[in-house]
């Protein structure tokens, strides 16, 4: 019998895949992945053979990997960053459970976009943070708006995933004014798009004028708390070491 | 003039730390770290210099980064999981900040704990989650509860780090007693002790049973949201993918 690997390739480029991701996809029999990220690991790998498909196939990406692993192959199914948060390894699980099949399943972990985004914008999540994607495809919009709530009433650094995509553009002003609420306009937030991989930019600014920077489906965007603060191009959020 | 690298090595084993982060600690002239992850690197690497030194030593130990830079060595200052997150990078930056210079330093993510937890228990931690150390040291127990609070009534999975050690024992009895204000006592609990290091073990229970497990500082706890289940040993935070 074949075995699956669920696996996080991190932001995108070589140097950030841990040495345990880049084994196992030098060595599975098939990746199968979202159509972007498999083009970005063909930029380093030399894949043996790849299922690829495109978005909003996660299910059909899931039982092909079942299927390819219950005919004998080892399998690599990927996501960007880490594939336990918002990747593919709770629906992997969940597929594997419906078919009842005892099929080997193994998940490694991957580095997420909060942690690349934080390391190129200095420190700004060195305390508690909460972490809330804005897609509402399959989280009820007010759900998300109460977490956003709890999480700047308690003075969580927030990371946002998923800020914006092509047709939903109102959660993310929606969710500025609920910071608001909350928080000094001036409270310093980063924004990462593509964070170390090609593209990757990074911009420093702050509640108010957030919304008059470039925002997409693959930018993360970190809030800062009530002690974030900019110093010479890094946001810092201190930890109470009393310096 | 030298340079600062402010590296997370992930769990611990070599296999899960980024290749950036291994070449980092393979080249830099020296390591600073607290003794027990500079033991751990020890296992994996032939470090050129060390500079060890003990538990609460961290603003001193930064300071000796930052003199070992200035004085022309390529330094890196190590912490486990991903160094951005309850790491060393937020004091790095501000000690380097207090002293006026302009030393270069470069913050490499890693994995962090959660991640390295998540996979191991399944995939608990697919949907939006809060990460809260209850570790008073730095912060105020009124703060930490608030943050359980919120956490708890938006529904957030939430990750626990430093969740007891010998001298406080009793907040993550409270923490526990305020999420059961919100969450029924049969809610999923993965508890990990050194995820992905010698020694690791994992173990899933609910919040009913969770305080009959050990429990020390190197273990991070995961406590699921409203719809986390368990099937086969796995703990499963579905994302409505509705199937």
């Amino acid at each position: 019998m074949g075995k699956i690997f669920i696996t996080g390739i991190g932001p995108g480029s070589r140097e950030h895949m841990s040495i345990r991701a880049c084994e196992v996809i030098e060595n599975s029999d098939i990746i199968v992945g979202y159509t972007t990220y498999i083009k970005i690991l063909e930029k380093s790998f030399k894949l043996k053979d790849v299922f690829v498909s495109g978005m909003r196939k996660e299910t059909d990406r899931c039982r092909e990997a079942l299927n390819l692993a219950l005919s004998g192959k080892t399998v690599a199914l990927v996501s960007s960053g880490d594939s336990g948060i918002y990747g593919m390894a709770g629906l992997m699980l969940q597929i594997v459970e419906e078919n009842g099949s005892d099929i080997e399943v193994e998940v490694i972990p991957g580095i997420t976009s909060s942690s690349a985004s934080a390391a190129l914008l200095g420190a700004p999540i060195m305390h508690d943070y909460a972490s809330i994607s804005l897609s509402d495809l399959l989280t009820e919009h007010d759900l998300i708006n109460r977490r956003i709530e709890a999480a700047a009433s308690a003075d969580f650094v927030i990371c946002i995933y998923n800020p914006k995509s092509r047709t939903r553009v109102a959660g993310l002003a929606e969710a500025r004014d609920i910071i608001l609420k909350h928080r000094s306009g001036s409270t310093p937030v980063g924004i990462v798009k593509d964070a170390m991989r090609d593209g990757e930019s990074a911009v420093i600014t702050d509640l108010d004028n957030m919304l008059n920077h470039e925002i997409d489906m693959t930018t993360t965007i970190i809030v800062g708390n009530s002690e974030t603060f900019v110093s010479r191009g890094k946001m810092i959020t201190p930890r109470g070491y009393g310096l």
